[in-house]
This record gives C-alpha cells, structure tokens and sequence, in this order.
C-alpha cells in the first residue's frame, strides 16, 4: 500500500520537526508493505505574507484530491491582528471536516505518577465558527463571538470518543501494562452557566454513548473548570476526556504540562478516512534555527495519523521507539532537561525503529 | 465603623462555612474599632425549590439597600437542567455590578514551590451573559450562546488588575517576603483565534495599562491554552493574572490545584463600594453535614471583602491567623490530608487571631 502524505511545516521550528516526520515514516520497515509519497504543500503566515493567503486554495485541493493524510507543523499568529490574516489549521480542520481532534498524554514508563489518557476534542464548532461582529456603543466598543454548539457534531464526537475507549481497552486487555481498570469516557462541559449549548453537548454525548455498543464504557461528567483542577489532582483517573472545541484546546495543553513538555505531545486531525498529524506544540519562533525542538511531538504525531489510517502496526514500532529513547533518557532535548539537538534525538529515535 | 453583612449560605457545605465567616468577623479584636450587624439572605437551588427563585428579589433588594458587603456560600447545580433555575451567582454578580472577581492563589510558608498569584477575573460578561437559543435543522438541534466583550468592562477590569499588582507590590516593599521583583500582569485571551471579542480585550487592557499611573507595572500576554500549560510548570513566575470571565473561571481552579485544595481559595466579588466574599469551591453535597469541610476559603474570604471594604488591618489579621494554623499544620481539615472537623479548624484559628 502506498500512502500519499502532505507536508505542511507551516512557520518556525514547524519546518525543523516535520522533516523528522518524513524521515520516520521513510525509516519504517519494508516488512511492512507500506510506502510513501510525500508531497510539500504551504500554509502559515509567512505563507500568508509571500501569497495573501494563510491556506492556499491550492493547498486544500491537493490534500482532498492527492493525499491521504498529511503531517502539519506550526503557525506563527501576528502578534497584533493583521488584516485578512487567520489561522490555516483552524481552516484546514473546518475545510477538510476533521471534525475529531485527537490528543493522547501519556507519562513514560517509570514516571511517579503514571497518567495514560486521551483528549477526543471536537474540531469544527464552539467558537471556532469564528463568527463575530464588532459595534459601537455610547460606552465604547463592544464585539460579540457564536459560540455554536450542534448536536450533529457533539453526536459524533462522543461516539468517536467511545469507540477510542473501546480500542484503548483492546489494547490493555491484549496484555499491554495499564493504569486504568475499565474504558472510561469523561464528558467535559459548562452546562451549569451554558444550558442550551453546553447543555446540548452534554445530553448528546450522553445519548451516543449509551448506545448498546459502548454499554461496557463508564461515562461520567465534569464541569470544565472542576476537569482542569482534577486533571492537577488526580490526572491517573482519566481515561478518555471528550470536549467542545475550546475546552478540549485548554484541557490539552494542561494535560500537556503534566508530563513534562509540550514537546511530547500528538494530535491527529481526523475525519473520515482522512487524518493530518499536528504536534500540540506551536510555531516557537524564540528557539527555531537552532535544532533544539523537540522532535517527539511530531513523530508521534505521524504515528497516530497512521493509526487512523489503519496502520496500526506501524504506528507501534514508531511508539515504542519514542518510547525506548525517552525510557533510557540519555538523550534528551532541552524542553525535558537534556542537552541533545533536534538531530541527535531522531537519529536516535531512528536507530531504535 | 458599623459593618451590615450579608450572609448567604446557599447550599451544601455552603450552610457550613459561612457561619465559619461570621464567628471569624465576630472575633476580630475591639480594638479595630469594628463593629457587624449580620443579616440573614437566601439564595440557592434549595431555595429555588422552596419559593420558586434561585435568587429571591428581597435577597438583592437587602444587599442593595442595606448592606456594605457580603459573604456567598455555594450553590448545587441541579444535575439536569430545570426549568426556569439559573445560578444566583452568576446573576448577583451582575445585578449588583460585581465587576471584578479576585482570586488571590498563596502557597503557604515553606513550601517547595512557593506560589503567590492573584487572578482578577472579569465578572459580568463574555458568556456569562447566557444570551443562548437553540433551533432545529434537517440534521438535529443546533445551540447557540454570545460571548460578549465590551472595551468598558475591559477597560475596567484590566485597570483594577493594576491597582492590585501596584497594592501587592506596595505592600511587598513594606518588607513582607515575596517570590516577585516587581509588579507584573499577565493578560490572557485567546485572540489568534478570536480576534475581535478577545482581540478587543487584549487591545482594550494594553491601553488600560499603559496609563502613567502603571508606568512601574510590567504587563505581558499569554494565549489562554499556553496560560494553563504555564500555570503548571512555571507558577512562581505569575503576579497578577487578567482574563475574560471564562478564562478566568477556568485558570482559578487550575491555579487551586497548584496550592493544594479548592478549600485554601478564596474569591471576592468586587464593584464600587461593595464586595461578596465567596470561597471558590462549590457546594459538595458529596461532604455536606459531616462537620469535614474546610473553612478556610470561606475565612479568607472575609478577609479579602474586608481589603475591599479599606479595612486592610482586620484582613491582614485573619490572613496571619489562617496562615499560622496552617504553616503549623496540625489541625488541618481531610482535603489537606488532616483529620480535623471543620469546628476544630475553625476553634484552632480563632484562637490564634
Ligand atoms: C494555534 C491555535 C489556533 C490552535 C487552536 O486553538 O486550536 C492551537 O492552540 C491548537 O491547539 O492546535
Ligand atoms: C457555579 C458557577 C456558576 C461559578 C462560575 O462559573 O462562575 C463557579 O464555578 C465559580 O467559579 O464561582
């Protein structure tokens, strides 16, 4: 099977970890039978200062035509709004209706307090719609956002975020070392203050997950401002978390923080039959050029791309390296304490595949 | 100087620890020159329930007319929406132009990772407007909610926030130990996607803070996700935190985790010439009548309506007197690994006042 795999490196040390994307992927086993075409498309915002545009329409025709997932990097924001400039990942997932984003923290082997969960964040709605208007007012000005909750997406999400569970448990009960005892999915909302939009979030992920095929699935609820204090205080009783699109943005990065760097942490953009890799990391423009990023992000990324796209045996190999090297942590890039060079970290990496 | 102080329980532990408020006040030395006249308020789903109204007209009415400030307790959510109840907070807070709420987050003496922060949310808009509907569409119901943002209330609250780091930094040069060098504020939003309503409020509290008044506060930003990741790996570093009402609902309870329990944490809801104490933590019907809740929030939450009433002396007192008890570590109430009953915690604080 040949997989055709855009690469966006988008701003700032974008471009120095998606070519370690590549070159894990080119690295993969022959035994395999998979092979890859990879073909480099532009997005971000120095895209959007050579072209006018943040996303190239070529950009998106290619990935729906030609591509069969794709690995992202990161985008620089203007630090003061430019006109017609938006971010191109929040478009992309709207474009491309990579309606799930998916975001697995996980502490290494050995860690004190062991955590082991998943973030399933809903990626096309909440105030991602970016529908806003500005006015005046005898007291100044005043500007309003759509917060747009649907039961569609919410429908979807949840039942994204049940059959994650379901697969996380296969995996467990197949032998694999766990903290949790069963599959567990936590709704996150705010329906104390947001009846109607939260509300609706709530109910419907209730209603998807008690469907017959997720009855061996625990559900239970936290209120988002209680999930960021117990994600602090108990982190280990999280299996699978499932959110709107802002909460699920805010729990990821304070997930984040519990196992050490941002630099650990993958996502995947998917939708149907479609998945884009995107380190949770941003565009770190204070420490490009000098190969200090954390390379893990990203292959870790192009491991869970791998795994919406079926390839689940190739995404282990890749896991189990990252996880080899940060296990024996003699080389270790600065965001966790070590000394090692972007390059040191995946030769590696690469070398433990 | 006469003190009228509202007293609102609510619900819960809510009944527990607001009488724990009134005996701290009640034993502030004469020699301040305090007086308290109390008066009894209801509020809550209890009392939704037993007249209809979570929040009783006669409740705001007495607040208004009659009082110099007050202390909330909690209030329980139903666990699925119920026809016409709505939290009273959230309305008292508006109705009586609660603009600012002000959560100061201390680690006590001696800890490891010493943290000193405030978090001055905003506290009358964003979507806590809960201007919400929902219509239906060939796929399903589809919510909706505004998040309002005015450069008024912006402008506001980003002024208060320097007071405080200006106050902080005026007592910290009076001689009292401290993490920080200087007065700072961070400003958290989330404008790379929301750049109008977030936009507004970044650009609003940038001119706020550059009046000459502030010319000695630092002011820096964070997005709000990469706020939450730096709350947990770099706590000592923040002075005072501004944020948009759910932000800044949200980075309160992220932060009570880093000290430990939502029991230490304590909240005033501040407008001009008023202020409503309120600890942080919710109504924990889970712990409710078995004497287990910790008073502290609800104690240092008289002391902060007091700073806010200029009665700086008698907070200062209290603050000593929680301090002492809890840097001794003792009588220390179950969230904080101790054994005490909330009246041990109580009798073993007002003993040291
Ligand atoms: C860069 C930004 C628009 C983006 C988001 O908010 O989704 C980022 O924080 C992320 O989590 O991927
Ligand atoms: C109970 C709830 C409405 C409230 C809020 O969201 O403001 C609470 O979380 C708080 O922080 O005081």
């Amino acid at each position: 099977r040949t997989l055709r795999i855009g690469l966006i490196p988008g701003d700032g040390i974008g471009k120095e970890v998606i070519p370690a994307g590549r070159r894990i992927l080119e690295a993969l086993p022959a035994s395999l039978g998979l092979k890859f075409e990879f073909i480099n498309l532009r997005a971000g915002f120095e895209t959007f200062e050579q072209t006018g545009a943040a996303l190239p329409d070529e950009t998106v025709a290619i990935l729906k035509s030609d591509c069969d997932g794709a690995l992202f990097g990161a985008v620089s924001s203007p630090s003061t709004a430019v006109k017609g400039y938006s971010s191109p990942i929040v478009a992309l997932r709207k474009k491309l209706d990579l309606y799930a984003n998916v975001r697995p923290v996980k502490s290494v082997g050995g860690a004190a307090n062991p955590i082991d969960m998943v973030i399933v964040r809903e990626n096309t709605e909440d105030l991602y719609v970016k529908e806003e208007r500005t006015y005046d007012t005898p007291e100044g000005k005043v500007a309003e956002a759509i917060k747009r909750i649907s039961q569609r997406a919410s429908s979807r999400i949840a039942t994204m975020a049940g059959e994650i569970a379901l697969r996380r448990q296969k995996i467990r009960a197949a032998g694999a070392p766990s903290i949790h005892k069963g599959p567990l999915v936590t709704i996150t909302h705010k329906s104390n203050v947001l009846s109607q939009t939260d509300g609706l979030f709530r109910s419907t992920a209730r209603d998807a997950l008690a469907a017959s095929r997720f009855s061996s699935v625990a559900v239970e609820e936290q209120i988002v401002d209680s999930m960021v204090y117990k994600l602090f205080r108990q982190p280990e009783a999280y299996d699978v978390i499932v959110a709107p699109n802002l909460y699920g943005d805010i729990l990821s990065d304070g997930a984040a923080a519990l196992v050490g760097s941002l630099g650990l942490v993958p996502s995947a953009n998917v939708g149907e039959g479609f998945a884009i890799g995107e380190p949770c990391h941003g565009s770190a423009p204070d420490i490009m050029g000098q190969d200090i990023a954390n390379p893990i992000a990203t292959l870790r990324s192009a491991a869970l791309m791998l795994e919406f796209l079926n390839e689940e045996e190739a995404a282990a190999l890749i896991y189990a390296a990252v996880d080899a090297n940060l296990e024996e942590g003699k080389l270790l890039s600065p965001d966790l304490g070590g000394k090692a060079k972007t390059s040191e970290v995946i030769e590696d990496i690469l070398r433990r595949l």
